[in-house]
């Protein structure tokens, strides 16, 4: 799959102290040559901002957006009832509850308004790329291809994997 | 203090399954002739009508606004940080977390952004009423009186409470 | 977007039982026309179905799995484990821990292996499904009008609902 | 606004080494001149002089009153149960319980005597501040104005933020 | 043991709706023909008589307090700050959190005010006047005899409990 | 009150490492002059030495047991089934939990067996001598009045607190 | 395998309520024609007839013990203090906190003394049977082919599960 | 018991990071003298390596398996599901959940599919081998002797245990 002129994912979350957990999402994306934009949209102190930053995403050509956000964790929420594309949350650690406020705030969303939610932190952030990437091989050969071939790389990495005695 | 014309206290809610519970938000409101508007502003169904309602909230001449939610409950916290105008948040019980969901995504709101939390459920919805007016009596004597009697007459209640033996 | 002859969506699930919350599922995959189907297939019960499932689920033309499951909740991540294909997790609620169990079950996975999780019990049904077709209106212009239209007309009925008094 | 002569907030916790948490309301406060009295206030080792300074807080003309308490924390719920004056409170964070406890203990007040609850923290120590600035602006122009400068340069701030890549 | 004509015991509770559980303490010490006051003393709703309920109870004869609460229960811990007695606090079940909230409101309390803290619901009150009997046992050899014989009885009750089958 | 010459207090705890947490409850027994044992007695991995001490506490002058134990925490609660003397439980701090599954496991004990709880942690170890004080000074006017001058000194300490700016 | 005419296996639990979920420990032994024992062995209310029951299971011919206990549940744990033997427990549903508080105070046992635990209620109490025939089964054939038919009916049973539409 | 040539454990866990925690389980096993297998088998990245580990275990001569997992813990409840081996479980602390997650994965199993848990770290990880040697011991008496010595000796250290002061 060749890298697009225009980003095709929106990567998002509340302040740029969120950047070192959502890198790990980037990381993904860059490993799979999928453009994306990544900003500082936060749904609390940036509202109208993240209105037109939702509404205007799939004329903009994104095809997905991921969103991290801790504590009362309001941003995937807000831009997945803005969109119909699909968002993908990542709940983000919060200093004193350890994420587990954040994971309820994505993931308890209402009937109608979806928000994909992974693990808190680290592991969330890689898992929410890789899901919009598999939901994105459905109709992309080239990237199912990639994916497969990343997972089966995974897969041998973990095969090798010794204990230390 | 009397009823005024024009509403001064937003009472909104997402569902209008929630109105079991913000009833009660409704009644505290009544006994102190407090004029209000009532009406479901779902942050994720009508998040346009929600922006619209926060953004235009304190020129139409509102004091404060009591929000209930529940689960992934992003009412109170998306109309805070629309308006300057005090929000008051009420969470809504769960069917299955209890309302543990709602509390943590109405309480655990960042810096910047308040909303002033309450109990979970009816006390919730009559104590966001009470402390709302408690604002208000700050520079309304009358106001303050009534609160001192609602507060006075409630104690004797409670005093005058005897065991059934 | 006409009915296809092949389920393009596996509907999962770990027991029976389960069926009165995945069902919500099913009704939204009819109401957007998207041929499923839907099976009792026991992580733990039924491991070597399981994996043969999964494993043929991208071969067999699915574009999609929808798993719900309860408890120590398996399904999802297993066949997250076993296809590239895109992964729906519903946490079914619990007896004695009314789902908490379920929910981190099956949104705590590892790197590498996601699985996208949605809310506790009904909602939860009703958006994998809806966050399912959000992903498959990406490269398909009719579903993408439909889901605006199913997004639509449930924002008027949000609209619409009035508070009884 | 100019700083008056005698303090309309009260500061409260419990402990001298609440402070640490503490001094973000008065950092909030010193921002918007609003004049305030600090001290320690513990409604379990000092609970005469507790309910003297909530007895007195209305006629020595405070106009609100931020608690801050941690573990099993009464001091909010306390001096609201004292005064008719609105109660913000500030769930201090615990040795071991990180602050659940404290949170709980402050957020579930029985029906008729509210407590504003906020975030854990820092976060709840910042937004008691600004919630009652909020209530104190609705009478008060030029402390509406200033709340709308402070909100407007956070949202600037917010919007300036780079990542770091 | 015989039965005084004063008080010895004080059973307090926030509200007539915690009698359902506290009356389990109440037997208990009709059981053991200690003679008690019974009443509503609530910290929230009417601080002033609990304040001179607290401070005057050791002058009036009694030797220990038991006190009901739910919620964020203040009770039990606003007595023990109030008077050097011994207090027992009963969590009662709440609502919505099912007494987690007054568990941890009652047994949390901070270095220099103990409560002592028995189970939720009636398993806690039955539990708080039996302590409270251990330790006036101590120096009471007819009530000591009396409370060997009670838990001799329930243990032979245990040992001849059959099983249905 | 006089230092007697044999323990009148067993403090007893699960392993010599939670000694860093009981050390404080027996700081509190030194300051009051009352005499106590201190040992290692685990229920666990000393069952047959915890039956014989909770058997022989009583005849061997003791007047109530101090237990600290963390985790699956039984020992308060096992001697506490074995002699009618008061016991007081610490919960232990554990080291993933936090302390939570030790609470839990000491306050939740069934009807007719109790064990007088108190906080997790070095407050709940300080509390527990208190408490076990408060309930000794009851027929002992000399300790009485010891405790009513630890606790006014307390308060003094706490109203001297001095905010650092 | 025959039925033997000492039991093998013996059933414990901390009152004759927790039979209701209990039983289904005896339904399984009995499918598999285990020989057990079933009584009410209270750690708290029949202290030494556990002491008793556990020190001699071994030389009486036990080969494990399923011990069923809630709330602060001790009796699995305390019972595996006092024997050599494999001990299974089972997490009884405790009224208020719904099995959290039984299953910690079940599996959070210290390094030494296992209790191999299962789920909260009846799952658990069927998979404390299942466990002990499988550890049973290592060196019994005709054992390990009961359970390898009983698993496979199981398994049969889940396959031909069909969903009621 | 004489050391095997072939391994009678197995010793499996999903990460080469887990043998942190799980080297506690081979350190057990040494000491007795039981030969093991210890390999990484992740249930996500390895599965059919996993299937294949589990299905081949019995014939291998394994006799238990141990399996140490964290976060969304599946695998032992997968190799469970696969063979009928006794399998013994250890939660893994988690990085944000400490571990309640990985508890919660692998104790809720289903009915019919057993999975015997053991403590959150290394106390779990230490239990579920002498679990497994109890089991082991039901049948071999050299074994049964040697895990009395190991429990006497744990007992006496205990037993000798001094604090310091």
């Amino acid at each position: 799959m060749q890298k697009s002129n225009v980003p095709i994912v929106g990567l998002v979350m509340g302040s740029s102290s969120d950047w070192d957990i959502m890198k790990q999402s980037a990381r993904i994306l860059d490993e799979f040559n999928l453009f994306y934009e990544a900003k500082v949209v936060s749904a609390h102190r940036m509202p109208k901002e993240m209105v037109d930053y939702a509404v205007s995403a799939s004329s903009r050509g994104l095809q997905g957006i991921i969103a991290g956000a801790g504590g009362a964790a309001h941003l995937p929420g807000m831009i997945a009832s803005l969109t119909e594309l699909p968002v993908f949350g990542v709940p983000i650690p919060s200093k004193y509850l350890l994420g587990e406020d954040s994971l309820l705030s994505i993931v308890q969303m209402p009937k109608g308004i979806p928000v994909a939610t992974f693990a808190i932190g680290e592991a969330g952030a890689i898992n929410a790329s890789l899901h919009l990437i598999a939901n994105l091989s459905v109709h992309d050969g080239a990237l199912r291809n990639q994916l497969k071939e990343y997972r089966q790389h995974q897969n041998e990495l973990a095969c090798s994997m010794k204990l230390p005695f």
